[in-house]
């Protein structure tokens, strides 16, 4: 039954009830996968398992029997049903030991942010003799990293953050030169405002014609990432990829890793402009999203929630006629809110957003999904009419999209910086 | 290594190239987990495979030794790709057969929709002998039923909707006599403003006096939540709970599902008041936040993101004195944004951060972390300094729980709602 060990293949165990009793969703498994993606590797296979002793030694002894690299995350913090340490010790047959140099620097991270430690902490100083510990530059838990029959298993925190710090760091140098050297090469074409039956059907054709390649899509919360792949090693990657570029168009934002908001923090950055905003039914995320890039208080100026219509007027100076007449989401007011926020808070430009998220407050003229977004700047203002079929969370998503790209895509069009007065 | 058969559990397995090259992010197995608990059975594990013979072999092989029931997604389509029932056929040792009322049926459907059938879609008309299909009234693709050793194994397309739809019709049917009956009954604790460790430390006795309570703790973006577990049918969960709830105090927000967000505004509803915020390093994600709820209308006024310091002073009135003094991430800021918000939107009651999130912008006496949120109400304002260790990303979504969380429990200590005049 046991397969032989795949040349460039890692084996994932995800470790934690949580995932497994509907609380959590996971996403740890995602990232690997990108990561291992782009070091030219795979993922073998996922094993999720509850935080139960045997399940995770049974897990950890499959992936390791046929991979290059085993990867476990999860069940590494203080608490008793934290077993994932106890698992790789039975697996290779160690016994775990109190590490003093490890409890000191967990002692000593807990003092600095003015905390004494918890005696059950120090469950986490613990490690198998023949392995070591891996830093935890963002949390407590340290990783572990054992060598057996050759085989790297790298045990990481299930923690997003503390994971990802942590992979980047420390686990991407280990498992690396075993991947290396002829996975698929892939190259990501990232766009915005296109579905993913058109993104399909629109790069369909060219497609057909380059067979070396392998396409892949992925939705994001931004639009729809086209990844190209070849296992070709002679083929021109960048070359291969111009007749995709060419169909994009301006729905291709950019080619790499970077999202929206780090291309227009970008545009905007160069242009040494602003940008301020002013949202209804996104209730901040817009704002959220300009100002989650570090440094971002270069161009963001701030912005005007403007969930009640009473403060459309007052903050916004948006008109009680314009209210009245055309209804809060309608075009004129998204208009009036755009204008609204980029005078009051002295931006180059403002977006607007106003919307029915859901899933009630729709009519047979405005049904749920109903949105506009909104531009204002110096030339006046400009609006687009979405119609989104999703629930509240993923409209109020999209319509955070759609106004990033409303803006990026004017800045285009405008062309590069022409210097300020 | 063999782990005993456990009751009530069920083993899934997930088919799927597409689900390790990142092309796909997998959710059927989040469906089947919500369904299953419901069903009072539990998952023990999950296996996600790519499209390889042996590896689906192997996972049903392991799914098979620890699990009352099986269920396999994906693998089932036309292709030559899709090898999920070659894989059965392998495991429980017979060889797969043209079942010809089924090919009729196929044919049939696709008549019913003017097409002519491809030869190769006839391989989803095969099957083991001692198996029987499962209709598929979404898709082409049948699904197939094979008890083996006393344990019924389900193959079901990966398709989502037809998944679903066949669980619904046939698979919940099968699997629900073999799991029914008394999976681990649970209640969940959910916290804020308390580390990991700190609440299992403060839990920790408690549990130590319950042996039939199994504890799991789960981080949450608004704090700890803390999952109680029984397997005894006898066990007053609620009764058996009230210890943890009373350690816990103020800092459990709820018991059950809902979020800080959620609870908030039901507090706020019932008292017919209302908030407003004013955000500088969040940018908008409070606001985000308190506008997720639907219906929020009813208590989210709006709010202000004062990300450069003169808006902080123009649209907050934040007076340039204290700004000079104290520097922007203040208490006194704090409290300044927090008034001002308050009396600007008009709001009873409003909420203000301001911080340091990083990666930069960190000084010697308030290092990157230091965050200041503030609550502003008719009788004055307070505030609260933190000191966050985690990245950009997890400092904003800290700061905003400590956020929520100060108004909650500002709240409740004022007890409940006065008559508004």
């Amino acid at each position: 039954m046991a397969p032989l060990r795949r040349r460039r293949v890692v084996g994932l165990v995800i470790v934690g009830d949580e995932l497994l009793d509907g609380r959590t969703r996971e996403s740890n498994s995602h990232y690997l996968i990108e990561r291992l993606l782009r070091l030219r590797g795979a993922v073998g296979s996922i094993r999720i398992v509850g935080d139960r002793h045997q399940d995770i030694v049974d897990a950890i002894h499959d992936a390791h029997r046929e991979s290059v690299a085993v990867v476990v995350t999860g069940g590494l913090g203080p608490t008793p049903d934290d077993l994932t340490r106890e698992a790789l010790a039975g697996f290779v047959g160690e016994s775990l030991f109190l590490d003093e140099e490890l409890a000191e620097v967990l002692v000593r991270r807990y003092r600095r942010r003015g905390r004494e430690m918890a005696e059950t902490n120090l469950r986490q100083a613990y490690r198998t003799p023949s392995g070591r510990s891996i830093p935890n530059p963002r949390g407590t838990a340290p990783g572990l990293l054992h060598l057996h029959e050759g085989v790297p298993i790298l045990l990481l925190p299930g923690v997003p953050a503390e994971l990802r710090s942590m992979w980047e760091q420390t686990g991407e140098g280990v498992v690396a030169p075993l991947v290396k050297g002829g996975a698929p090469r892939a190259l990501r074409l990232r766009s915005a405002g296109l579905p993913e039956s058109d993104a399909a059907q629109l790069v369909g054709e060219i497609a057909a014609a380059a067979p070396a390649l392998e396409l892949a899509f992925c939705v994001t919360r931004f639009g729809v990432d086209i990844l190209l792949r070849t296992e070709d090693e002679g083929l021109d990657l960048g070359a291969a990829s111009r007749p995709f570029v060419d169909a994009l168009g301006e729905k291709l934002y950019t080619i790499g890793d970077g999202g929206l908001p780090e291309v227009l923090a970008e545009l905007l950055w160069e242009r040494g402009e602003s940008v301020a905003v002013a949202e209804s039914c996104t209730g901040g995320l817009l704002g959220a999203e300009l100002s989650s890039v570090p440094g971002s208080s270069r161009y963001f100026r701030g912005g005007i929630l403007a969930y009640a219509d009473e403060v459309k007027r007052r903050q916004l100076g948006v008109e009680a006629e314009d209210l009245r007449l055309h209804g809060a989401v309608s075009a004129e007011v998204a208009e009036a809110m755009a204008r609204g926020a980029r005078e009051r808070l002295e931006s180059d430009w403002a977006l607007a957003i106003t919307g029915i998220a859901g899933p009630d407050g729709g009519s047979e003229e405005k049904p749920v999904g109903t949105v506009f977004v909104a531009l204002a700047g110096a030339e006046g203002a400009q609006h687009r009419r979405l119609s989104l079929p999703g629930d509240r969370a993923q409209n109020r998503e999209w319509s955070v999209a759609a106004a990033l790209d409303l803006l990026r895509r004017h800045l285009l069009a405008r062309g590069s910086s022409s210097p300020k007065p």
